[in-house]
C-alpha cells in the first residue's frame, strides 16, 4: 500500500497543481488550496466497513487524509460525535426527521478542533515551529491546544470583545494571546503583518491547505451514521464556511469510492446572523462573491465574519445542492440556543441556535417540508456563552 | 436471548437481595445498592469483539448495564472518551507510561454524564416522573441535561459558591436551580426534606442503584482502549467515589466474563484536596469508614464532598487493590490543571489538576516507578472553572 492516497494540490480557483511537500497558504491566484486524492486507490485499499470498525476519531478515515499512513496525527480524540434524533423539537417544529449533529463534545468544547488536528498535524509534518491564527472565538482555543499537544508555541489575535472565556482558554493552553480592537478581518491583518517576524505559520480558515480536510470528516461520519446515505438537508452556521465547503467535498469523495449511491445530495443551507450576512446577501443576489459586511455585529461570535476567503465555494455549493441562505436575528438565535437545550438536552452555543431559528422560517415559508430529513449542526458548547445570557431567576435558600 | 442480563440488586453492605422492578434508593440497612449480571449468560451472548465493533457510546457495553435489551435510553451520546498518551508530562514526571483519560468531551463537559444518563434512563423506565438533586458543580448540569432529554423537571441544589457557570448550565438545560448557603451535604439534606413534596425521585450519588453502573463504563473502555489489559495504576479524583468503586466493579465483572486477565488488578490511589481529605484521613488511621470532614474548602469543587455515603466501599477498593489515597493542596493542583492544557493540551479541570498534583508526590516518594503504566483521569472540562483563575496576560492593540 502507497504511504498515501493524497495525488496533489491544487488551486480551488484555476485549478493549477501545487507541490505537496512543503508549507503553503493561499494559491499563486489568492485563492484556497485543496487536495485531491486517489479514490480509485483507496478502493481498492479498504472498503467502508473496516473504516467503520476502527476506533473512534476522525482520523480513522486515514486514506481520506492528507498525512502519510505512516505518521501519527497531532490528536486529543476529535470526531466521531453523536448524531442525535431531535424529536421533541421536531415535534415543536413539524418535522419528524430531524437531527442534530452535536460537536460540542470535541476537544475544547468545538468542531474548530477537527480542523485544527488537520493543519496543526501537516503543518508540523511540513516544518512548521510556531502558528499564528485570527479567530473569532472557537478556533483560537482550538489552535492553542493543538499547539499545545504538538509542543510548539502560537499566537492568536482575537477581537477584543470575543467572550472572555475564550480568551481565557488560549491562555490556559499556553497560548499568547493578542486582543485587537476590531472584527477577525482586522485580526487576520495583524496575523499577515507580524507571522514573519514571530516565525509563525499561519493557519487562517482557508488559507492553509488542511483544516478543511479536518472539516470534511463532519460529512463523512454524518454518511456513516445514517447508514451510507445522506440526509435530505444540511443546515449550517456560516462564518469561514470552511465546514460546508468541506462536507460538500466530502459527499465528492465518498460517491467517487462507490461508498454512498452518488446521485443523491444534500440541499445545504448557509445560516448566518441578520447583523453580518455577506453570504446570505450574495446568493439572493445572484453574485459568485460576497461583498464584505460594514459594522458586523452580532453575539453569535462565530457568524461574526464580514468576508471569508472561501465565499465562492460557499456560494457553489448552496447552488449546486437547490439549497438556500437565511439570516437569522439575535435575539431569536439565542432563544432557539436555548430551546435546543430545553428540550433535547444539547449543549448548544448560539450558532446552533442560529439553525433553529432558520429552519422555523424555512418550514413557515413551506421551503422545508414534514417528509424532510434533516440534520443540523451545532457547531460548540453554550457553556462557553453563558456569560452572555442575562442572569438567569434562582432561589437562594439557607441550610436547614 | 434474554431481555436483561441483570439478574437482582443487593445490599452493598448487607449482601441482602432486593427487588429490581421499581424505583429504589438506598437499601433497608441505609447503605448503597449494587447490581449484579448473569456473567455466564453474557458470555454465552456477546463476545468482546462485537461489543468494541458497536457505534460508539457507552450503551454499546448493553449485556452490562440495567437497562432492559429492547428498550431505548435516556442517551446525549455519552462515553467512549479518548485514552491520550502523556509523553511530554511524562517525562517531565519521570514516568514514561503515563495516560490521561479525558472525559472532557463527554455530554455537558463532564463524567457526571455517564451516571446521570444510566440514572434518569433507569428511573425513566421505572416510572419516575422528576428528578432532584444535589451537587457540588457538574453533576448539576449533567442531570439537567438528560432530564430535559427525557422530557421530564429537575431539581437542582447546590451550594450557592458553585462556580455561576456551572449554575447558570442547569437553568439553560430548563432545570429548576436552588442556591442552598453551605455544602453538598446540606443541600443534600434539603433534597431529602423536599423530593416528596416536588414529587421527585432523588438521584444522589450511591444513594440509586443506577449511577455506578454508568461510572463502571469509564473501566471497561479503558480494558478495552489498552487492548483488554488493565494498567498498573489508576488516579482518580474522588468526591462521592462512584467512579472508583464503579471501575472496581466493572474490572471483577471483565474478570468474571474471562475477556481480561482476572489476576491482575491497577492500584486505586483516591486523590483528594487539602481542604477536604475525609477518605484519606480514613484509609492513613485504618478505618473502614470515613469520619465527616469539618470546614471543607477547596476550588477543586467535585472533590468538596465532607462525607460520602460509598466511603467504606472506597477504602474498601484502595486495599483490595494495594492502592493508597493523597491528599494535595490547592494551589498545587490548580497549577497542574494549567500544566496539563500546557504540557498536552488538555481541557483540564481542578481535579485533573489533582491527579497530576497527586502523581508528583507519589514519584517522589517512591510510591511510583518509571516501570508504571499509569492512567490519570480528567473527569472534566477546565472550561467551566476558567472564571476562578486570575485574570491572565494579556496584550490589547488598535487594528492596522
Amino acid at each position: 500500500m502507497p504511504d498515501t492516497f493524497l495525488t496533489e494540490l491544487y488551486c480551488s480557483a484555476t485549478g493549477d497543481t501545487l507541490p505537496r511537500d512543503r508549507l503553503l497558504n493561499l494559491s499563486p491566484a489568492g485563492k484556497p488550496i485543496l487536495c485531491r486524492y486517489d479514490l480509485e486507490g483507496i478502493r481498492g485499499a479498504v472498503d467502508r466497513d473496516q473504516v467503520a470498525a476502527r476506533p473512534p476519531g476522525m482520523w480513522r478515515w486515514a486514506e481520506l487524509l492528507p498525512l502519510p499512513l505512516t505518521q501519527s496525527p497531532v490528536t486529543l480524540g476529535e470526531g466521531d460525535t453523536p448524531l442525535l434524533p431531535a424529536a421533541r423539537l421536531g415535534r415543536e417544529l413539524g418535522l419528524p426527521k430531524l437531527w442534530v449533529k452535536d460537536e460540542s463534545g470535541n476537544p475544547t468544547g468545538s468542531f474548530k478542533a477537527r480542523g485544527l488536528s488537520a493543519a496543526v498535524t501537516m503543518a508540523t509534518h511540513l516544518g512548521a515551529e510556531a502558528f499564528a491564527i485570527p479567530s473569532a472565538g472557537n478556533a483560537g482555543g482550538a489552535l492553542a491546544a493543538y499547539s499545545a499537544r504538538a509542543g510548539k508555541p502560537c499566537h492568536v489575535f482575537v477581537p477584543a470583545d470575543t467572550p472572555v472565556i475564550t480568551q481565557q482558554e488560549v491562555i490556559a493552553y499556553g497560548g499568547n494571546l493578542v486582543r485587537v480592537e476590531g472584527l477577525i478581518n482586522d485580526c487576520g491583518k495583524v496575523v499577515a503583518a507580524r507571522r514573519e517576524a514571530l516565525g509563525a505559520f499561519d493557519v487562517s480558515t482557508l488559507k492553509e491547505p488542511y483544516r478543511i480536510e479536518g472539516k470534511k470528516t463532519m460529512g463523512l461520519e454524518l454518511a456513516q451514521q445514517l447508514g451510507w446515505r445522506l440526509p435530505d438537508v444540511i443546515v449550517y452556521p456560516t462564518g469561514g464556511g470552511t465546514g460546508l465547503i468541506g462536507m460538500h467535498k466530502a459527499f465528492a469523495e465518498l460517491a467517487g469510492l462507490g461508498w454512498i449511491d452518488s446521485d443523491k445530495r444534500p440541499r445545504f443551507v448557509s445560516v448566518q446572523s441578520t447583523g453580518c450576512a455577506p453570504v446570505v446577501r450574495a446568493f439572493e443576489a445572484g453574485a459568485q462573491h460576497a461583498v464584505p459586511w460594514e459594522n458586523a455585529t452580532t453575539r453569535a461570535y462565530g457568524l461574526r465574519v464580514p468576508g471569508a476567503v472561501g465565499d465562492f465555494l460557499m456560494l457553489a455549493a448552496l447552488r449546486e445542492t437547490n439549497g438556500t441562505a437565511v439570516a437569522v436575528d439575535d435575539e431569536a438565535l439565542l432563544a432557539d440556543m436555548l430551546v435546543l437545550g430545553q428540550l433535547e438536552g444539547i449543549n448548544a452555543c448560539p450558532e446552533g441556535g442560529a439553525c433553529v431559528t432558520a429552519v422555523r422560517a424555512l418550514k413557515e415559508q413551506g421551503w422545508l417540508s414534514a417528509d424532510d430529513e434533516i440534520v443540523i449542526f451545532n457547531t460548540g458548547a453554550g457553556t462557553k456563552y453563558l456569560e452572555t445570557l442575562p442572569p438567569l431567576p434562582t432561589e437562594t435558600i439557607k441550610p436547614i
